[in-house]
C-alpha cells in the first residue's frame, strides 16, 4: 500500500497523518465517547474544531480582520451563483476572465444573475494560459473582476494578480494554501476543499466585509454571505466532519511550517517535473511556460497511444489517476499540498524510463 | 464507552457498524489503497458508492421511476430556498403551514422569492402540535402546499398527510425512513442527513420529474432541481464521504429488515418512553398526546430547576444531550433510526428513579 501515489485532480490525496487521526478517533472524539459526525454542530466539541479550523486558516494566510472566513456549501460551482448575487447588483457589469474550463463555468452561471462582460478570452488558446494584464478589456465600475487563479484541468495558473480598480474575485479551488498571498488585494477568495483543504463538502470563501453588507437583502437567505457572516458558519448546519478535516489539515500545514515552507516544497516538486518535461522533446508541456501550475502538471506524449500507454503502465507501477481531462488530453500529474515529494521522483524516474523504452 | 447513549436532535447517533466500517476503510477503499476522501467523484469506486446510495433509498422507500432522487448540498436549509425557486413562479402563491421553528423557517426563506399564504399556524400553540386538515386555509391553484413532516424541536408529528390538489412538498429531515411511506402522494420530499440518514453536508431530495421540468430556467443553474437531474448529482462535486455514509446506512436499515422494521422499533421506542411519560404526572409531553412524534420525545419535569437536574445527572449517567432546545425548554430524547433501544430502556430506568428521588 505503500506504493501508492494518487495523482486525482480532486477530490485529491490528503495527508497520511491526517487520515490516520481522523481514522483513530472516527468513533471517539476527544473523550466524549461519540463521534465528532455524531456530535451537534452547537456541541462544545464541534465549536472548538470549527474555531480552530478558522483561526488556523486566519494565521495561515494571514488574513485581515476586515475580512470573514466562511464555511459553506456547494464548492466553487456554489459560488459561481453566490458571488454575482451579492456583488452584481444595482445595475451593474462584472468583469469576468476566461482561461479554461472553470473560468467558462463562473461566466456561464454569471450570466444567469446579470450583466458580465468578458474581460479577456484564452480558454481556447494553446498551449493553456491565463490572460495577460494587458489584454484585460476592463469596464468602468464594474462590480468586480473574476479570475482562476489556476485552471486544474489545463495546468495554467495566475503568477501574480493584477491591480484594478474593481475588487478582485478569485476561485483558488485549486492552489489555495499553496503559496504566499497577499489577501488584502483580494475582494473575495473562494474555494472547494477537495484539492488542498480537506476532502469534498466544505467551501472556504474569505469575503472582504463591506461587500457582504452591501449586498442585497431581496435574495434568499442562505445565498447572503452576511447571514453566514452573522451566523458564525452555522446558519444551516455546517458540514461538520468535511470542516474538521480542514482543521486537521490545516494543523498539518503549520506543522510543515505554513504557506511559505509550503510554497517552496511545492515549487521544487513542480520543478522536477517540468524539469523532465523539458529535458527532452518526447514530452511537450500543455501549459505556456509563463504560467505552469504549480499544482497540475499538464503534458503530453508524441502520439495520443502512448499517452494511454503511459497512463496505463503507471497505473500499474503505483501511480494513479494521471489521465489527463479529456478536454486537453495528454497526462496531468496534480501534485497538490498534500502530495509526497517522494511520488514526485518515483514519477520523474518513471516517466525517464518510459521515454527510455518507448522513445 | 459502551453505556454512552447520544440523545442528540442532530447532528445525531449513526449506527455503530456503519461506524466500525467506515474507520476500517478509511484509508484504503475497496482496496483501492486510497481513501474514498481522496478519490475522484468521477473514479469508478466513488461512482459505485453514490449509485448504491441511490438504489438503496429507492428500495426502501419503493419510489416511483417518474421521480429522481438527488444528493445536494446546504440541508434542509438550502432546500427552503430551492423549493421556492423551482415550483414558485408565474406570479402564483404558494401555501405553507407553521407547525413549529422548521415550518417558520421554510415560510421565512419562501417569503424572499414569492408570494406565501400561511395556510396554518400553530406554531406557539402549547402542547406543540401540527394542524389538523381541517385548518388548512388553501390556495385556489396554490403552487404547491408545504409541510414540515415533523418538528424537530417541539416533538410534534404528522401523522398522516392531506390529500390536496397542489403538490405536496414536505420537509422530512428528522423521520425520513423511520416510518413506511407512499411517495406517490408526494411532490417533493426532502431531507438533511444529519438525523436519519447519515453525517451533516448532504441532502436527499426526491422530487417528481415533472415539477423539476417546469422550473423556470433563469435562475442560477445549481438552484435547479433539474440540472442536478441531468448530471446525475454530479454538476458540483458531491459530499462524497458524506454520500459514503449514507451508503453505509442504507445498507444497514436494509439488513435491519427495511423501512417496515424499522416503523415496529421505532414506535416500540417511543411508546416506552410516553408510557412512561404518562404513568406518572411527575413528567409531561410536551406535545399533544395525537401528534407526539416517534423521533423526538419532548417533556418537562414539575420545575425548570428539576430539568436541568435531570439532564445533569442523566448526563453524568452516559445519557448525553437530552437538554430540550431552549424555545421549548424540558428535555428532549431523540431517537431516531440509529438510536438503539437499548438505550431507551436505560433512560426509563434513569426516569423512573429520578421520579423516585426528586419526586
Amino acid at each position: 500500500m505503500s506504493d501508492i501515489y494518487n495523482f486525482s485532480a480532486g477530490p485529491a490525496v490528503l495527508p497520511k497523518p491526517v487520515l490516520e487521526e481522523a481514522q483513530q478517533d472516527l468513533l471517539n472524539f476527544g473523550e466524549s465517547g461519540i463521534s465528532i459526525m455524531e456530535s451537534s454542530h452547537r456541541s462544545k466539541e464541534y465549536i472548538a474544531v470549527q474555531d480552530e479550523a478558522e483561526a488556523n486558516l486566519k494565521k495561515l494566510l494571514n488574513i485581515p480582520d476586515n475580512y470573514s472566513v466562511l464555511f459553506l456549501q456547494g464548492g466553487a460551482t456554489g459560488q459561481f451563483a453566490m458571488v454575482p448575487m451579492n456583488l452584481l447588483h444595482d445595475g451593474k457589469t462584472a468583469d469576468y476572465t476566461n482561461s479554461g474550463a472553470w473560468g467558462k463555468k463562473a461566466i456561464k452561471e454569471a450570466q444567469q444573475v446579470g450583466n458580465v462582460n468578458i474581460a479577456a478570452d484564452c480558454g481556447d488558446v494553446r498551449p493553456c494560459r491565463v490572460p495577460t494584464v494587458e489584454e484585460l478589456n476592463l469596464t468602468d465600475g464594474a462590480a468586480y473582476l473574476h479570475l482562476t487563479s489556476n485552471e486544474t484541468i489545463s495546468g495554467a495558473q495566475w503568477k501574480s494578480f493584477p491591480t484594478v480598480d474593481a475588487p478582485l474575485v478569485v476561485d483558488m479551488s485549486s492552489d489555495i494554501l499553496s503559496r504566499e498571498l497577499d489577501i488584502s488585494q483580494f475582494g473575495i477568495v473562494y474555494a472547494g476543499a477537495q484539492k488542498n483543504l480537506g476532502p469534498s463538502g466544505v467551501t472556504i470563501a474569505i469575503v472582504r466585509n463591506d461587500l457582504a453588507e452591501a449586498a442585497p437583502t431581496n435574495i434568499p437567505n442562505i445565498y447572503r454571505y452576511q447571514t453566514h457572516i452573522d451566523n458564525g458558519s452555522m446558519f444551516n448546519t455546517p458540514p461538520c466532519f468535511s470542516v474538521y478535516l480542514v482543521m486537521l489539515v490545516t494543523r498539518w500545514l503549520e506543522a510543515q511550517g505554513g504557506v511559505a515552507a509550503m510554497q517552496q516544497i511545492n515549487e521544487r516538486k513542480a520543478a522536477a517535473l517540468y524539469d523532465c518535461i523539458d529535458s527532452t522533446e518526447f514530452y511537450t508541456g500543455a501549459a505556456d511556460v509563463a504560467y505552469r501550475s504549480l499544482m497540475n502538471v499538464t503534458f503530453t506524449l508524441p502520439t495520443e497511444d502512448l499517452d494511454k500507454e503511459f497512463a496505463s503502465q503507471a497505473d500499474a507501477a503505483g501511480m494513479k489517476n494521471l489521465k489527463g481531462h479529456r478536454s486537453v488530453g495528454g497526462l496531468r500529474a496534480s501534485i497538490y499540498n498534500a502530495f509526497p515529494e517522494a511520488g514526485v521522483g518515483v514519477l520523474v524516474d518513471f516517466m525517464k524510463e518510459f521515454e527510455r523504452t518507448h522513445g
